[in-house]
Parts: structure tokens; C-alpha cells; sequence
């Protein structure tokens, strides 16, 4: 089981201060190619136009803290490197409470987390505390030092290509730029990996696989602004992972009208895997499944989590830490993503290749004596009822949806049919 | 607000005997002409073929009473105008108890209310009365007086054409055939006037307006008769307006299948406006959307109503009198109306102009700083959704239901991004 | 009432000991051509290959028995037929009970029971007998004789056709393999002999019928290998008729998509006939639609039953005898349908002859006197929603779903309207 290398790479991955550019994202890839050495990676200079955006300064951290008038440091990066506003710009003065006011971060509602803030397009700075930490903050001066830069630099990205028989791609994004901060967004990323490396290892493929690692927003925009039409012809589906960890449900944000064959095939997979599965629409969007099925974008792509961003109470807190996350976690979500690029793998559209029924029996696959208590196995009624409903015309997930049967159960069986050649794959228009 | 002003017409429609010909609807239109002088009168000679009928006779009624055998009025004309069958022909005859009684209408279920009945189309004569009333007739002599004369004339009707910048069209009817009753039917023409007043005052009309004022069933045959090709041509939806004036709740007549713009467009205001509006099939229909959506017909028009008609206790009887109706009735009527034909107005194909999200911080549209807590403020979430979902392939409609917005909070925000150019309307076949 | 006769017939049926080839078939069919004369039998060979079946030997039985030691019959086929196991092949010899063993067939859950069992596809012979007679046997040695003979023979069905003004069909089958049990399947039979009758006596017929009765499985398949090409073209709908004499419900199996003409044929009647009728998917199917369906041959058929075989206790056992059958039960079934048959027979697309409404009242159909009170004859308001939505764009199953009208009387309504040439038969691609 994969769930226990997820949950160590996502705990390697943990300390470091990420951010939408920068070294931390670096590092971030150092960590991740010695799991996956197949991972490319590309960087975009700052001011680089990318639609209607323009791939910022890069943003580096050395360090940064409140202090009270004795030095006490109130709030310190080395602490947790949420406390810094993410992106602020250096700072070294000294301010009374009123002054600091404005550039103090907390959650009222959750008074003793931490929260993860960020300012990527408006110069600020400030510091991020919990309510009870500012609760306490005394009348008098207080000295505000960030040592950050923001310079010309790039925006760095990562991309596996693993080629199939077709040019035809399943695609698969995730994200690499929050900070510490454990199931949104370590997971992701050492999910991803473990995907990689399992599609690498399959016997055969039919579809190419285009992974790629991407900071939320600015890079799935920069990474489309430089490969949307390739992705256009080519993307049959894709998933969005992300916030894929803990173990608490299973969710997924269906597409703008919620029928592509991303939807469909993750449907078919959580509803046997997971029935009580989340199904959120397009309205609840909010990572990067907002570029990917924009408008004109139109990419077969949804978002899979376990607990979705925004839904948990830890979300984008200090308290998203690694006891959010577990080896269980992961391995439901590895589960489930595999067994959708199966699905989508045989997704053929089948068809039987005699009229009327095939006489199973004489091929051992039903029991020859007839009774009412003769219940038939399982896999007896399954292939009986694959070639019931083979006609051509539908594709393996609506098969699988009318007999009710998971994909994964009916590929051997399909595997089967086909090698009695009782089953073909009908040509599709 | 004009619930006042349309309240204080229908005061002054109400005494008038209207029927489906005669003076009666003449000096109604007087009335509606001091407030909407654009209205264009017709009248069609009595004999003249509308497709199945013909224009009858013209019909007009000076007075009429029962009296018994002292000279007492049981019931007069001057009483009320429902006391006289609609359309009877004259008599002055004295008859007995038994010979009357096939010449006298009653509620036996609402034994207090007079009834409104008509023969349009079989010569009878006869009076309505309360039950209670009928209850007491003794047996003896009665004087059955009915001055009335049924002779060629012609049928007439008001219409006013509002020009706008297309000539596809807008339609909206009422009718002006029936005599004392508020809500059935002073409010629909008191509504169509000040309507007619709005759509004139509008800064710009992409459609031009039809709106007419016909007796029902034969009067908007008759118009039917002579406007059909045009119609079929050029309307796009249209509204049939009656029992507008009360304010229990709000109704629909669906059209034939339900999925005409009509339906879409009323359907998408009501839910918003008040959402537990009823809706009924075409099984229930009884105005004159039975013409407008008869086969053949099939023209995009549904019915609107508060209370609609044979649902409410007061239909048709002598109860619906002016305290059925109230200027919020008309308000409520007049402001779902104006929201419809602003819907209709704005419904295009919008498409955002870049590729993937807009930047709308820069913008100003949405905040720049990025915090769990940072709660959008309403209009930037909805321009959020706009731009997410403006794909050039639904209409204002269709991006209003699937956003969850009514569409009279939409125009603003929509005129907003097509002066920043992020949004324009697209063609659309 | 034909109930009776049904019954009567099913009674005379059912001693008989049929399988899916046989003498007892040719008995079945003297009987049913006594009441049908027009039935034509044809005879397939031993060894024809029919799609991916082969026709088996010939089964015939002239009896059988298990005895102890003693002598004693302890399973006679003189008793029941189900005793032997369906096509057994002859044996005569001494076992002990432990060799014996897997010879013998019983119903543990339903211990006081014969099964039905068969093996007509792997050479077998075996005993059938309920759970108790089973325990009550000791240990010692059984004499097995069963006196059959599996030769080169033919397999046996009858067809009626009966010629309409149209070459294409309306298709009903049944089927004649069953032994000593009632519903399922003396019904089925019984049944179709009195259709074809009625069929007959129709004044006038639009679609040509086709008639089977055919062994299950093996004959319907038979069939088709020789009948598909001609049935494709022609058939417009069918029913398989299988346990249609009990009178407990109603249940329909529907196709794979459950969208044929059939499908909404029988269900507009059934919910107007019997409003809590049963669905099941075509995943429950297990009778000859199994055939009619598959993919590729893809006839228009669903299968009608009062209860469902596999769903009542008595099925595929001795006591699906004649107490499980009824004249009421029959009857039901006859109503259903032949209200099928009509409702296929007129199901046309009527379109109104005139614009708008058309007057009703001058040709009688409607009353002239217009008031709250007039409640409309229910005959009356049908006429006027037949007019309403008689667009020539919906066959008349939609119509009468449309305005929840049971097309039975719908058609004496349809036939005045025609008549007055108020309705045309509409042109239909």
C-alpha cells in the first residue's frame, strides 16, 4: 500500500515556506524528483504576460518577526511560517499598536488559529496571529521587521508527460505554492508522485498522461497560456487534486455543466467506492477547476478532495498540520484516482458478436442446470449481464452504470469476453 | 409607485356593464385613453369570419328587472349588471314561478353571491340572482323586463404598438368583456395602461411592444385572425395578463409544453420574486392563452395572474368587487411585469473576452487580499460567477438559473463588464 | 367475459408433460389449435445451428420412478411430471442414497415442494422431490428408472399471422415448454389463443399480427434465425406474455432502454388500468425479451405479466398449480392487452383541422351557457384538451399522457372529432 510513502512525503514536504514563486517552491521540487526524477521543470520570468495576468516578482523569505519594546518577539517565522503575510514586502520600522493594526491578520471565529493570508497583487506586508495572540498585544511600539525581497525572478513549474499508444491525454494538476500547511497542499503533491509512478509501471497505456505541479491561479493560468491548444485537442479528461489526505469523506467539484467525461467517470467510480460521496457545483469552485473549465478554456477537468477546501474547519489554518492527514487518507484518494484512469483506460464501447444470447453455458460460464435456487455466482450474473446490454452504443461507464457494477469489477470480466471473442470494441463516432 | 394609480382606474372601470360587444367596452376604452392616449381602436362588423366563429351581434343592454305581481324589483339592472344574463336577448313578458325557472341563474354553493353568466352564442334571456334571494320567490305572477337590443354592429378592440429597435416582439393581452367584477377583469386593463406608460418612457427597447386589449375568447380570435403571420414572425414571448389586482400570491398558466421563452422568462422572475408563485399546466388554462397556444397557433405566450382565475372563492361572482383588489396587488403585478419584459430586454448570449479568470483585483472588482474570512461581498462573488460561467452558449436566463441570481440584479453588474470589455455578447444562431 | 374460457383451457393444458422439444409440445398444440385452428406448426431439426445455439435432440418421456429396496415408488412421474429432472436421459440402476445423491433436487427453503428443474444442455438424469421427502430417506440402496429417449428429432412452434392493411406488425409471444405448472406457463397459451381470436374478429386491423408460441430461450432464438430480417423491418411493438393469469398484480419488464413504443404503450395503459402495476428494469428480464432484446436484434418488445415469474413463492415449483390461475386473473390480463392493441391501432398523430379554438358549443359538444357552475361532462372537457393539444407533433400516447386521458377513451372521442372533421391524422417522419 502507497498510503504510508504519501503521508512521508507529504510530512518531508511540510516545513518549507512555500509560495507562489520562489525558492521554497524549489526546494519543494528537490524533495519531489528524488521520488519522481521524471518531473521537468520550467521557469517564467517575472512580467511575462499570461493572459489577462502577468507572472509577478518573485518573492524569497529569510525570515521576519513582531517584537514588543523588551524584544519579545511576539510572532517569528521560525515559528510557523504563516505568521508572515504571504508575498509582504520587507519591513524593518517601529509603530504603535494603532499603526500596527492594519497589517495584523487573525480569525476572529477561530480565536486560536493561526490564519494562512496572502496579498500577491498589492504591495503590503503584515503579520498573520492567532485572535487570542492580538488579544493580548499591550498599547506602545512594536517593531516590525520582514526581511523579504521581491525582485525580477520566475515562476517555477513542474510537468511529467508519460506517452501512451495515442496522443489522446488524461491530464492531472495539483498545486505546490501553499506554505505549511498539510492536506491543502502537501497532499496533492505526494499523491501526485505516487500517480506517476503507478501510471509509469502499467503494463500498457492508451492515453498519454500529462501531470503537471503548477502554483494555484497564476500557474495553472501561466501553464495554459502555453500549452491550452495542444490541451484542447487532446485532453479526453483530467482531475484537479488537491486537499487529498484525510480521510474524512470524499468529494469532487463537478465541471461547468457537470457532464464531461471527467464527471462521469468520477461519479462512476465514488459511487461504488464511496456512496456517500460530496458532489459540489461549479458555484463552490475554487481551485484551479476555475481555469481549466473557464469559459473558452473548456477542459474536461474536475476537482477530486477528500474534504473540500473551504468545507473543513482547519482549512487554510495553522491547524491543517499533519494530524489532518494519514496514510488512510491517501490511500483511498491513490484508490480512486487509479481506478479512474482504469475506467477511462477500457473505456471502450463494447459490443457482443453474436445475435440473441451467447450460450454461456457451453463455455463454462454459467452453471448448466436450471432452478430456481440455482443462484448464479456473481460473476455469472455480471458477464450475463454484460453482454445484455453490449450494443455499441454505449461506452464502458454507462455499462457499467445500467448493470450497476463497478468499472473495475467488470474489466477482467470484459478482459474475458474479449479473448472468447464474444466481445468486440465497436468503432465510435 | 403606480399601485395607487392603477387601483384608482379600476375604481373607474368598475361600474361599467362591459361585454364581449357594445357600448360598454366603448366607453371603457374612453376611460383607458385619458390614461394611455396611444391606445388604437378597431371594430369588426358582426358577421365577419374569424377562423371557426363569427363576430356576433352587437349587444347592448339599457336596463332590466324581475318584478312580482305588487311591482316589486326582486332584482334590477341598476343593482347590479350581473343580475342580467350576459348577451340576453329582450323580453317583456309575465310568466309563473315554474316558467321562470329555467331563466334564473344561481350559486347553490355560494347562496349569498350573484352569479356572472353569459350566452353568448344561443339566444336565451334570463337573471342571476343570489340563491338566497331565489330561495324566497313565492309562487305566482313575475314581470321578466329586459331591454337589451342584439343587432349588427361590430366587435371592438384597442391595441397599442410601442416601437423598439428590432421588430421582434414583445406581446401583451388582456381583456375589457367583463362587467362589475375587480380583479376579473378591471385589473388587467388598469395594469396593461401603465405598463404601456413604462415600456414608453424606456431609454432604449431592442423589441417593439404588441399590446392589446380584446373581449376574451372571440376577441382574441379576432385579432389572431388578422395578426397571426406577423405575430408568428415576430413575437418572441408574450404575457396574457388577468386577475392582476389582488395580492394572496402569484400565478402561472404554463404554455402547452412549458418551454417557451414566455414560460422561461416568468418562471425565472417568480422564483425569485416570490417563491411559492404557483404554477399551473395547460390543463388549467381558461384566458386567452388557450388561443395563443392553440395548435397551430403556438404562439410563445403564458399567462399571468395573482389569484388566478377559478381558483379563487370571489371568481365570477358578485364578491369580486373592489375589496378583491388593493394598489400592492398592482404593485406586485407591475413589478413582476417590468422585471419580465427587463429580463427579455437583456437576455442575450454574453461571453467573457480572455481566456481563463479575468484579473478582477486589479480591477477593483474583488478584493486583493486573499483570507479564509475575507467574505466577498455579494456583487464581487456574482461578478465571479458571471465571468465563470458567460459562455457564450446560454442566454441571461440560463446564466441566471445556474448562478442562482435574479436577473434584475444581473443587468447592472452585466453593463458594468461590458464597459471594462470583460464581457461581450455573443452571436448566437 | 373470456376469463372463463382462458382458465377452462389452461385447465386442459395443463397435465400435459411439455419441455423445449417433444411429444408433449405436439399435445399441446392439438389442443390449442382446437380453439384456433389458424395456427401453422413448423419443426426445426435436431442439430440446426441457430445463431450461437445449436437445436438439441429430441426429449421424450414415457415415465419414471425412484424405488427403495422394497419397491416402493418413492417419486413417480405418474404423480407429478416435475419428478423428473427436465430432459434427463434414461437410466435404469441400483445406487445407494450416497450415489444418489447428486441425482436428486430439492427446494431447501421451501421444503414442502417439487422444484422444476432442467438440464438440457449437459446429459444428466436426476429425481425431483420436495425437502421432506428428501429427509425421510434412509440409507440402503434405490432403483433410478426413467424411461426417456434424447434423440434425433425436431423442435416444435406454432405462428398465426393475420394480416392488416399494413405490412407492419404488432408481435406477441408466448411460449409451450413448461410441464404440469399453471401460470408459468399454461397462461401464456391460454391467452394467446383468445387474442388471435380477437385479433380476427377486429372490423378493421392497420398492422399485420404475428403470433408465437414458441419452447423458451432455444425457440425464440430458433425463431429469429429465421424470422429477424423480415421483424426487423416491420415490427412496430411486441409483447412477451409469460405468468398472466393470476390475478395478484401487474408488472412489466421494460426494454433495455425502456423507451419503446411498446414500453409506453402498455405503460399508458397500465397506469390508468391499474395504477400501482409493477417496473422492472430490464436488468429482472429472464423470460424471451431476453432474445428480443439483445443487442442487435433490438425488437420493440417489453414482457407483460400479472406477478412476475421469480418474484411470486409459487414459481418454478408444484405449486404453481391451477389455484395460482383465476378467470379474473385472465381476464385482466385480455383487457390489458387488447387496450394495448387499440391504443397501438389509433395511435396517430391527430392535428386540429383550424386556427385557434375551435366552437364547440354550435356542433353541440360543449354547453352554450357560460357560467362558474357548469361543470363540463367529463366527456366534454376531454374533447376540448383532445382539441388543444392535438398539434400533429405527439402520437396519441403522448396526448392522452398529456391530459391523463386513458387512450381507451380517447379513441370513441378521437373518432367524433374526425368525423366533424375537427381532427386530421397528421403527416409523421
Amino acid at each position: 500500500m502507497q498510503g504510508e510513502s504519501m503521508y512521508a512525503l507529504a510530512e518531508e514536504l511540510f516545513p518549507i515556506c512555500r509560495s507562489i514563486t520562489g525558492n521554497g517552491v524549489r526546494r519543494t521540487f528537490e524533495i519531489l524528483k528524488k521520488n519522481c526524477p521524471q518531473i521537468r521543470l520550467y521557469e517564467i520570468p517575472s512580467g511575462t504576460q499570461v493572459y489577462d495576468w502577468t507572472v509577478p516578482k518573485e518573492w524569497n523569505i529569510r525570515g521576519g518577526y513582531l517584537a514588543d519594546e523588551q524584544g519579545n518577539h511576539i510572532v517569528d517565522f521560525e515559528d510557523s511560517n504563516l505568521h508572515i503575510l504571504g508575498y509582504s514586502v520587507p519591513t524593518d520600522q517601529t509603530l504603535s499598536l494603532e499603526e500596527l493594526e492594519e497589517h495584523l491578520y487573525t480569525l476572529p471565529k477561530q480565536p486560536e488559529l493561526i490564519p494562512y493570508t496572502t496579498s500577491y497583487y498589492r504591495e503590503r506586508w503584515g503579520f498573520c496571529m492567532s485572535q487570542k495572540q492580538k488579544d493580548k498585544l499591550k498599547p506602545g511600539n512594536y517593531h516590525a521587521f520582514i526581511d523579504t525581497t521581491l525582485e525580477d525572478g520566475s515562476l517555477t513549474y513542474g510537468e511529467v508527460i508519460i506517452p501512451g499508444e495515442t496522443e489522446e491525454e488524461i491530464f492531472l494538476s495539483t498545486y505546490i505554492c501553499h506554505p505549511s500547511m498539510a492536506n491543502n497542499e502537501c497532499s496533492g503533491p505526494a499523491l501526485m508522485v505516487h500517480l506517476a509512478n503507478w501510471i509509469e509501471a502499467l503494463p500498457r497505456r492508451k492515453y498519454t498522461y500529462r501531470l503537471i505541479f503548477v502554483p494555484e491561479t497564476i500557474g495553472a493560468i501561466t501553464y495554459l497560456s502555453r500549452n491550452l491548444d495542444v490541451m484542447k485537442q487532446r485532453v479526453i479528461a483530467g482531475f484537479n487534486l488537491t486537499c487529498v489526505g484525510d480521510d474524512r469523506t470524499y468529494s469532487m467539484v463537478s465541471s461547468r455543466y457537470g457532464d464531461t467525461l471527467a464527471d462521469r467517470t468520477l461519479h462512476n467510480v465514488l459511487q461504488h467506492h464511496y456512496p456517500d460521496y460530496k458532489v459540489y457545483s461549479f458555484l463552490k469552485r475554487g481551485s484551479d477547476e476555475r481555469q481549466y473549465q473557464a469559459p473558452g478554456v473548456d477542459l474536461p477537468v474536475v476537482c477530486f478532495c477528500r474534504s473540500k477546501y473551504h468545507e473543513y474547519p482547519e482549512y487554510h489554518t495553522s491547524a491543517d498540520n499533519l494530524s489532518m492527514i494519514s496514510a488512510e487518507g491517501f490511500q483511498g484518494s491513490y484508490d480512486v484516482i487509479t481506478k479512474c484512469i482504469e475506467a477511462l483506460e477500457y473505456n471502450e464501447y463494447y459490443q457482443v458478436t453474436c445475435l440473441c444470447e451467447p450460450q454461456l453455458g457451453k463455455r463454462g460460464l454459467i452453471p448448466t442446470v436450471s432452478s430456481k435456487d440455482t443462484s448464479l455466482e456473481k460473476k455469472a450474473q455480471d458477464i450475463k449481464n454484460i453482454v445484455g446490454y453490449a450494443d455499441g452504443k454505449i461506452d464502458l461507464l454507462e455499462l457499467s452504470d445500467m448493470i450497476k457494477v463497478p468499472v473495475n469489477e467488470l474489466v477482467p470480466l470484459i478482459k474475458k469476453l474479449l479473448d472468447v471473442k464474444l466481445l468486440r470494441i465497436a468503432e465510435h463516432s
